[in-house]
This record gives structure tokens, C-alpha cells and sequence, in this order.
């Protein structure tokens, strides 16, 4: 299938809609999920278009990656985190639902069980300052 | 915490302790997961060491992403699979268990859920099968 330039990432990407954002560079942006799984949940995006990783341009995927990587750092620091998970899904099968390709950042925390992907959007107050703190921890 | 060379993926790439082995090159070994979530399911090891993607080289960790992405599309192939996760654990409350950096990549099948991680070994015989599969995709 091919890429379809409607969905939200690419809407945020144009400025079309509003995001809780972490970080941009020329490549890559990094948002906070709306319906984050555990608490500092992130995104890394590219900029250019794809799908996802089965038909990205390995070069994009090489600066996302290395993105995802400063971001797990950060989050893991920035909100006391125990650990962090990187996921990332193909096609719906797999539990993509936005068809534009992003690596998710999951900080997580002893004992505390992750929520379902796709569960409860977050209060935005919340999101604004865990962008914040994240930011903040990226240096 | 810092980097134990006694673990598992340490031995496998030492040659101490086989494996299902489906690529290698100068920088890295993909084989099967012993304790598949789905069929097809494989792991990309780099072979510097490092714990995981928190303490790994940037440039380690964006030639193991390339192998994955390969191995991805050779996976959704080989097994007819609907799609594909990938997931990389960092620390065990984000349920790492082998402290050797690794990546998943796990097709998934339309209606099918995914194994526990760390469940049941799969038949020897079918995982030299798998490996042989993906191999071949790979070209």
C-alpha cells in the first residue's frame, strides 16, 4: 500500500494540527502520544514520508533510530523511569494505526503494568509538562 | 550497570552455544528466537557489546536497525505474516531479560495473538526450518 499524505502525523508535521512537542531538527520530530501508554510516552517521527519501516529509506531510519535513542535516555532520566521499551509496528496486523512511520519511546516502571496502546487520551496540562521535563532532560 | 559477558547472546556470538543462525556479517548475527511470540519471530544481535540501546554506540545501533529493517521485510515475505513488530527492551522492569543489545522483529498473523515473551522453547526442527525461510528471503 502506499502512503497517504492525510494521516494526523503528517498533519502535524504541516502545522495543521497541534502536537506536545519535544524535539525538531531538519529530519525528525519528537511529540509526546496523546494516549501514552505509561507516563512520558514519546514519538519519533521523520519527516519524510513512509509508511512505516518496511518501505522507509534506510538513511531516514538511521537518524529516526538515532533520535529514539537521545530520547529513551532522556525520558529514562527525566521521569525517573526503570526502564524503557522502543516499539515500533507495520501495518495493522501488527497494531499500527497511524500509517506514517514512528518509533514509540515507553518509559516503564517497576510493577506498574503498560496501558493499552490506543487506550485514554491524557490530560493535556499533563502532556504540555511531561514535554517539558523531556525536553528540558534532551539538553 | 555495566556490560557481563557471560550472558547468553554473549556465548551464542563467542561460538560457545549455537543458535538458529539466518544472516551474518562483520557487525552483526540475526538467528532465531528460541521462545517465539510468533512464527517467523528473530532477533538482531549486534556484536559489539553493550547492555542495550541506552549505553550502545549510535553507530552500532544504526547498523543494527539496517539489518533489522532487512530482516522485516524478509520476515513479512517468508512467512506471508500481515505485519511486523519491532521491539527493543532496555533494562529488566521493561522486560529485558538477555543484557546483550537486541532487537525483535516479530511477524504477526491476522487474528492471531502474540506468545508471552519468554514463553514456551519452540521444536528445534522447526526453528532450523524458520531460519532457513528467512535466509532465503534475505537473498
Amino acid at each position: 500500500m502506499s502512503y497517504d499524505d492525510q494521516n494526523i502525523f503528517a498533519k502535524i508535521l504541516r502545522g495543521e494540527i497541534p502536537c506536545h512537542k519535544v524535539f525538531e531538527d531538519a529530519d525528525t520530530l519528537v511529540f509526546m502520544d496523546i494516549m501514552p501508554q505509561s507516563e512520558g510516552h514519546a514519538l519519533v517521527v521523520p519527516k519524510a514520508p513512509s509508511r512505516n519501516l518496511l518501505d522507509a529509506d534506510p538513511a531516514v531510519l538511521g537518524r529516526t533510530i538515532a533520535v529514539a535513542q537521545k530520547v529513551a535516555i532522556a525520558a529514562k532520566a527525566a521521569f525517573a523511569a526503570d526502564g524503557i521499551v522502543i516499539t515500533q509496528f507495520n501495518e495493522a496486523p501488527a497494531g499500527q494505526t497511524v500509517f506514517h512511520l514512528h518509533v514509540h519511546v515507553i518509559p516503564r516502571y517497576e510493577g506498574a503494568a503498560l496501558r493499552a496502546h490506543g487506550g485514554g487520551a491524557a490530560d493535556h496540562g499533563k502532556l504540555a509538562a511531561d514535554a517539558a521535563k523531556l525536553k528540558a532532560a534532551l539538553g
